[in-house]
């Protein structure tokens, strides 16, 4: 059968493969991007769900505005005013079937085939491919524990003209790095600067440790002037109440949330209005910010039990910055001491071994570093957080 | 900004503007796509959610699969064997945010800009314009009172070549009509005879009124050799259950699944898995069948109550054929006694007067007939059908 041409520049996914074998028995698995199901607010959900379907079936159940139900933008942005982004109006956003539309409609409406786009080396797995296929030229600006490098991000940017920059500046997937706030000033400067589309990508922004993490580019670009309107920012309840509801949101300026909801319209007409009133009635209720204290405790406790381990188990054969929130610590294999430096290569002995991580390679668009790797502590708690980076030290 | 060019293949929506007349007050809408929300088996649906955040709570709010929730397909297979589709498996489906994604995932697999796509004039206006987001070049076959002229189809095919032909071939939006028996086996035959993909959309197909339509093409196919690997199937849950879950299904042969699968993942990840559980629960619980009996006696009173209205109001100014199942009428102004025949100028008109409705030009991808109109008698009661049937003869 002939398929559209744009699937050829996608390939399937080499974690894809991996994860086949995650069904083995006995497997510690640090590979999974997902929240910690044991977390998930069941109690909280169930109450706003009836809710829901008591004071307002019909808006629950019927079809809905493809911009989102309005009581949940109302929501979202009194939590993204909570974020300190003071002056976000509900008709500044459009709800989303996961931020992965986000990314999607964004791909739709904006990418001709051929566009350059500028993401992190290493970035978001499910955003190089979701925009590969709409033709994209993916460049890849290289990161440290500060985030993007501005400074290399500025060249290409002159460079190559992009069509969008798209980053994860806060506990970025896979990196963990967090863009420091100095260089968030500068990303909004040369936004303005170069007239380039920012887009901003939070999902993990409330998920930190111990302090906050510094503003949002969002929340910054009411200090920068002109840096709004070139500025796209992505949100999702998936990793702070459930992802099974899939919701997500998209702010922009006008024009462009006009046009992406044209390309929602025809894409799944609107999202789910039961899970939208679902959401509406949990954030009314004031459970989040209890809920989110819960999930930031037990994370940051994974997340050291893992640094720990890590240091302790392993020491000079690894790298890493130990990370201020999120899900993931992303590592290099330093090959100290004669031992495994390819984190291909250690994904299938570490298999054997009884521990799955995922490599670090398909994370970037374009010159992996074979030497990386993201492991996550989300889903397992410190016990086996501590046996699964033992048999990782075995595997190497 | 520069938007994707692809943009530039979809106008902004006649209809749309004709909406936002809507709010009027005292407006009796004919104008709807939607069914009835006071017909929602509300009761159901909570127990069903209740139950599937009960019983498997990680399962209902957690990522899923991008194919679906396991539960789900299976109650969907078997929901498919009692429509006569006897043979089919979980794996031969997958569950899409809705049809209207169904669509879109086809659009995004197969079409490349250029692409010739058949579709029936007048059909789907938002498969008219998530396929031309795509870049596909859409032709339209014509119809009668028993669908599309298979003659006519097949010259076409044969001429075009086309990437697809899309059919709604039982009680058709905005048609109303109904692919006979015989044209539905000559469909299956001349898919096989020039190795074309036909894609089944069935969204209405269980909102008889009467008897049965014939076998879906679906059904049909098992008796036509090699028609079963050219033939997708859309379905959806939203007229019969609840639009506001957002669930619909796509049948189709397992390369082109497993592609339609890839794009999905990248489109938004997966359904609801919180809708999902909802609906695998609610079919398991053996809801539907009284639930479909319901709707199917309240939309057959307002057909028939909207045919008699139109036949003892106005009469030889307008002909239709008497819809056996759906949501719709669709009609045509004759200009009999020199009154209005143009759609566009009556519901402009219609609305001065207090009733509102769809004209039907907009609904053709080519060559559009000015003096038809969709009347739905869905969401609106009996006695009001007769009171805004009569307003539109005033408006006529």
């Amino acid at each position: 059968m002939p398929f559209a041409h744009r699937l050829n520049n996608v390939e399937t996914s080499a974690i894809r493969e991996l994860f086949k074998l995650l069904g083995k028995p006995g497997i510690i698995s640090l590979a999974g991007g997902f929240p910690d199901s044991a977390l998930f607010d069941i109690e909280g959900i169930r109450a706003a769900s009836q809710q829901a379907l008591q004071e307002d079936p019909g808006a629950a159940l019927q079809y809905g505005a493809t911009e989102g139900y309005q009581p949940l933008r109302e929501q979202l942005a009194a939590f993204m005013a909570g974020k300190a982004a003071l002056d976000i109006r509900p008709e500044d956003l459009i709800v989303t079937t996961g931020s992965q539309q986000a990314l999607d409609l964004l791909g739709k409406t904006l990418i001709d085939p051929g566009d350059k786009v500028i993401v992190e080396g290493p970035t978001f797995l499910a955003t190089i491919q979701c925009f590969r296929l709409y033709g994209a030229d993916l460049i890849g600006a290289p990161t440290d524990a500060n985030g993007v490098d501005t400074g290399a991000l500025e060249k290409l940017i002159a460079e190559h003209r992009p069509k969008l920059v798209y980053l994860i500046p806060t506990f970025g997937n896979p990196s963990g790095a967090t863009l420091s706030l100095a260089r968030r000033r500068q990303v909004l400067e040369m936004a303005v600067r170069h007239q380039t589309l920012i887009v901003e990508d939070d999902p993990y922004g409330e998920l930190y440790f111990n302090a906050p993490p510094p503003p949002s580019l969002l929340s910054l670009s009411a200090t920068v002037p002109g840096s709004r309107a070139l500025l796209v920012h992505c949100g999702s309840l998936s990793k702070v109440l459930a992802p099974g509801l899939r919701l997500g949101w998209m702010l922009a300026m006008p024009e462009l949330l006009a046009k992406a909801t044209m390309c929602k319209q025809f894409s799944d007409a609107h999202t789910s209005t039961f899970a939208q009133a679902t959401a509406a009635r949990y954030l009314a209720a004031g459970r989040m910010p209890a809920t989110l204290a819960r999930v930031r405790k037990v994370y940051a406790g994974r997340a050291q039990a893992m640094v720990d381990a890590l240091r302790g188990e392993i020491g000079a054969a690894i790298e890493f910055v130990p990370p201020q929130g999120g899900l993931f610590v992303w590592a290099r294999l330093t090959g100290a001491d004669g031992r495994q430096a390819d984190g291909n290569a250690l994904a299938r002995r570490a298999i054997e071994k009884g521990v799955a991580f995922v490599p670090g390679a398909p994370f970037f668009c374009a010159h992996p570093d074979q030497a990386t790797l993201r492991l996550s502590f989300a889903t397992v708690d410190e016990q086996q957080i501590r046996a699964g980076v033992a048999r990782l030290a075995q595997a190497l």
